[in-house]
């Protein structure tokens, strides 16, 4: 629901932006152009290039984006202040869980005595001795985690075999691709593959005693608890005992598990390093791959293509629409790296692997998207234009503008098409029918999707930055975002109720990431404009364009101050009051008896390998001895 | 202690960049030049300056600055190490003190119904009932602050009066100056006087019930309840119910108390603004009045120096010296100017304000000592260069290096010169000797005066500067600020063991700040280096320069990381192990009783004025009716 909040936001800030703004613009532009040629008129006509150097319609413009920052800074401090109560609200409604009473302590300082468990114990044990209530040291289990998938695998291809009772199904030949080499009964191969792999899993756990990892979630009794705890650093040196609020059981990400506070933080500069890089360098692989599907290398490579290569039809494609499928492919590769980053980086819940991911796509998007779009020349050139500020202006006012039509056209193409194929979801359907197709032994079972916030959101937030940027440059660009976002409310809202499941609960928490970049786009809309103001000759306005950043990142840090701590913490009141209602629940102890247990790894348990399909929750040795 | 520790840290560092590194630069650059014009070399023989373009030796500078920042780093990590333990034994040796149990609290929401007292006992009690004990309101009392004052003069004048029976003293004319008019006795209208002003202080103070500003002091009943309700956010609105650890009660700045967070943070935004013009245009007038001095314009101004200025002795003082002296002059009105800045921005407490003047007395420094002199041009041109970071080693490379005998015989005059009149304190004894002069009613009794440090440690901190960018530069200012170092070594340790008394304790939260200084005087010296290797034509030096900064980038960071934490506030391991220890103290009741009104605005006592100085100790009254 805060997804299509911010949709409606930003539809409701679109109507007004239009309704307000674009009669201003056009009627600046209306009464100063000549009307004599009207119909020669193309799109570009309402924008800023047409306008005379130095003429004071210019002042238009000025205003308008003023009044433009004014009533987006207003929407993102309603919407703030909207989703931090609903923040506050969505706590108070909501049921004892454990993340709320856990934490996640890492840096355990190590003792030669006594394991990790212990000294755990022993130290909360001392120093928060009324709210402490037990706890769950981590173990490395990469390596279960492997045997359990391949155990589960057989296991689904077993049960398979075992409800359809097609007999030609059950024996295959054990050679290459299943074509040469003696019939075996899979039913049996399997059964003895799995039993094999069982007692693995089995041995491995028990050896698994000794490899604690020097970090445990910690639980408490009360929701207060748990945030003293927290909030407080524990240990005299800070890089040990460092908590962390706990994601929820289903949340945990087990694979990446790294403790210690240098080896994370190693990672972690590592991954800011890795992300830059791939920020900037990302355009230069692409444009050699696209070097390469130029009609004249196309038929040296394959000469007998020059007759359908010399159609006019087919070149055109081939030429207009290739460059752009290819730049579409090597970019949604961009996503899945983004999230592998992020959970190199040492994140522990899939929630927060997502959301750092969502901001690198996002910065990924606007380099590799606007600037590569807007400002000529290589990525490097580019770099190099942002090591001087003071030319940055210029550079994007002469780019820009220019550039209108493109954008345009691309809110059209990749925005309204994009937005329109999310109905459908053509792409998972050709996917799994292409694996159905290829892959005799897929599995049967569908699982509910869920929204990838990480690759939405940037798109999304990526029309807001050309909205604002454009509005005042080519207002044209406004009616087309109008329908894209009108469009985007209907089909995400259906999609959020209808089609996905939630994975976990966001809580609002992807709101800040939204709010922060808005307000880069009106920074950056403000660059524009002072640089704009400069090359048509009007510096005063240039000048006076000045405040309005200033202003503007006021406006932020004052948002950052007065909202953004409700989204990382919980305060005191609401902490406190809720603990007192639990107090008089009588469903408590249930409650902290599951809480003990909760957070055990998945791939320790011991009977059952996965308990999230029905089918699988009977004990696997049963499965395997039918 | 802290200090001294400073110092001694920096001396070793001294003697061991000399001792290791001298020895390189002098044969690196010895091996070199040539041997036969050995007597004509100034002083700045030594310097890269000297080098050719492209020569191989220039290696040999490349490796000192490698090994100078290593040597450099694994000093400061040293002894932030070091003072970090200290700061925690500190703790620990600690007897109870009002401060670690009390809280600050500002923005406590008004309620139409009932006084901020009532509103801050009734949240306090609903959400910390087991360990919230008492609290104080703090009330407006700037006019009760003056009144009171006023009476404090009064009452030492008549104690003086008092004391000594010079009946001629008694007798004053009650006109101008105490020349014209009737004689009155003075004893008898100072006692009408002071009765007067006490009826008026009397009446203020209970006029001041409702004058209650949304802020108090907060007392817990342990340090550990007390760190709990600092680090958890309190209210619902973090903008409401703010708190902040309390200062010692004797360190309490109570005039500037604003208490709304929208206030503050405007405030804090206008210093910031006016810190930074300051820092900037200070030079221009300056330079202005300078310019007053020269000898032609003083000849038209005073004509009859004509003949004393023409005699050359007197002409070169005043061309020598006198500019320097008005900037100088200049210069001394800095560190109390940046005093009134920081009271302003809202801290509340002496020391912060001292720590914060510290660090913009240390950033003006910084831009009107070093780079003023070192690079030519106006103040803004100095700004302009700021704003292409690209261009800023170029520019630096070229400036620094030309200066380096100029601050060579700054280390001389200004250091030594400043480090040996502090130990004859010229200034405060010339202030003291004119004031007794002036005004004969000046306050008979000494204060024990404090050390200063937000203008001694900017001073010593800068020569480390000058240390570290000049070293590799020109390595002959080394010996001077090794003679500089020792000598405040000395000077200083006696001063503050046997001179000042410490107006309140630092806690040794002043290092932060010498670490900072010295990682950006670091960052300075390697982008000098690029600078120079790319102007001497050995572009590989240069860019092998490059990690150095991120490097010493990242170990900043580490220490922010690793050591910072302990500066800010205490752990729980020490927190609960220190109240458990006073569980079986007997003297903690008392404490308690103490406490609960240590934070009683002084303004608000009611028969004594001032409990500072012994002889004031009596009730007012009883010292007027003598």
């Amino acid at each position: 629901m805060n997804f299509c909040q911010r949709l409606k936001v930003f539809t409701v800030a679109g109507i007004i932006g239009i309704t307000i703004l674009l009669p201003i613009n056009f009627l600046g532009n209306q009464l100063s152009y000549d009307f004599s040629d009207l119909p020669n008129k193309s799109l570009d006509s309402f924008s800023i290039s047409n306008v005379d150097d130095g003429s004071n319609r210019l002042w238009i413009h000025f205003c308008a984006a003023y009044v433009f920052t004014g009533v987006v800074c207003y929407f993102l401090y309603q919407e703030y202040s909207y989703i931090s109560s609903k923040r506050v609200s969505y706590f108070y409604s909501s049921k004892p869980q454990p993340h709320q009473f856990t934490l996640l302590v890492r840096g355990i300082p190590g003792s030669s005595r006594s394991s990790f468990s212990e000294v755990v114990e022993s130290f909360f044990k001392d120093y928060h001795p009324s709210t402490y209530l037990s706890h769950t040291v981590i173990r490395r289990t990469s390596k279960i985690q492997e045997l359990t998938k391949d155990a589960e695998k057989l296991h689904r291809r077993l049960a398979r075999l075992n409800s359809n009772d097609n007999s030609h199904k059950r024996f295959r030949r054990d050679g290459f691709l299943g074509i040469f080499g003696r019939k075996v009964d899979l039913l049996d191969h399997y059964g003895k593959r799995l039993e094999a792999l069982q007692d693995n899993v089995r041995m491995e756990q028990s050896s698994l005693a000794g490899k604690e990892v020097a970090a445990a979630f910690v639980s408490f009794n009360s929701r207060y608890g748990a945030a003293i705890a927290l909030h407080i650093q524990q240990g005299v040196n800070p890089t040990e005992w460092v908590t962390e609020q706990a994601p929820a059981p289903q949340d945990v990400h087990w694979p990446f598990f790294s403790s210690s506070f240098m080896k994370r933080w190693i990672c972690k500069l590592a991954v800011v390093v890795a992300c830059i890089a791939l920020t900037i360098l990302f355009l230069i692989p692409v444009v050699i791959v696209q070097g390469l599907t130029h009609l004249d290398q196309l038929e040296t490579w394959f000469p007998f293509l020059k007759g359908v290569l010399n159609l006019t039809f087919i070149s055109q494609v081939i030429t207009g629409y290739l460059p752009s499928l290819i730049l579409q492919l090597f970019l949604s590769f961009v996503p899945p790296i983004m999230i592998m980053f992020s959970s190199i980086q040492g994140h522990i819940s899939l929630s927060n692997i997502e959301k750092s991911a969502c901001s690198k796509v996002w910065w990924f998007t606007v380099w590799n998207n606007f600037f590569a779009n807007a400002l000529s020349g290589t990525a490097l050139y580019h770099v190099q234009v942002f090591l001087e500020p003071k030319k940055i202006p210029q550079v994007l006012a002469e780019g820009v503008p220019a550039q209108a039509s493109f954008f345009i056209a691309y809110v059209v193409t990749s925005g309204w098409t994009s937005i329109s194929s999310e109905l459908f979801r053509m792409f998972p359907l050709i996917c799994s029918f292409i694996s159905r197709l290829c892959c005799h032994n897929a599995s049967d079972d569908l699982e509910v999707p869920s929204i990838p916030y990480h690759s939405e959101i940037p798109r999304v937030i990526f029309s807001v930055l050309l909205g604002i940027t454009y509005f005042f440059l080519a207002p044209l660009i406004l009616p087309f975002l109008l329908v894209y976002y009108c469009l985007g409310y209907i089909i995400y809202r259906n999609q959020l109720l209808n089609v996905y499941a939630p994975k976990f609960e966001t809580g609002g928490k992807f709101w800040p990431i939204v709010h922060n970049s808005t307000i880069f786009s009106l920074l950056l809309m403000h660059v524009i404009a002072i640089g704009i103001f400069g090359l048509k000759k009007l510096p005063l306005a240039s000048s006076l364009v000045i405040p309005l950043p200033v202003l503007t990142l006021l406006f932020n840090e004052y948002c950052r101050k007065r909202f953004l701590p409700i989204f990382e913490a919980y305060p005191t009141e609401c902490l406190v009051k809720k603990d007192r209602e639990d107090q008089n629940d009588a469903t408590m102890a249930e409650f902290y008896e599951k809480l003990v247990t909760a957070y055990q790894d998945p791939a320790l348990m011991p009977v059952q390998y996965s308990g999230s399909s029905d089918g699988r929750t009977s004990p696997l040795l049963h499965a395997a001895n039918v």
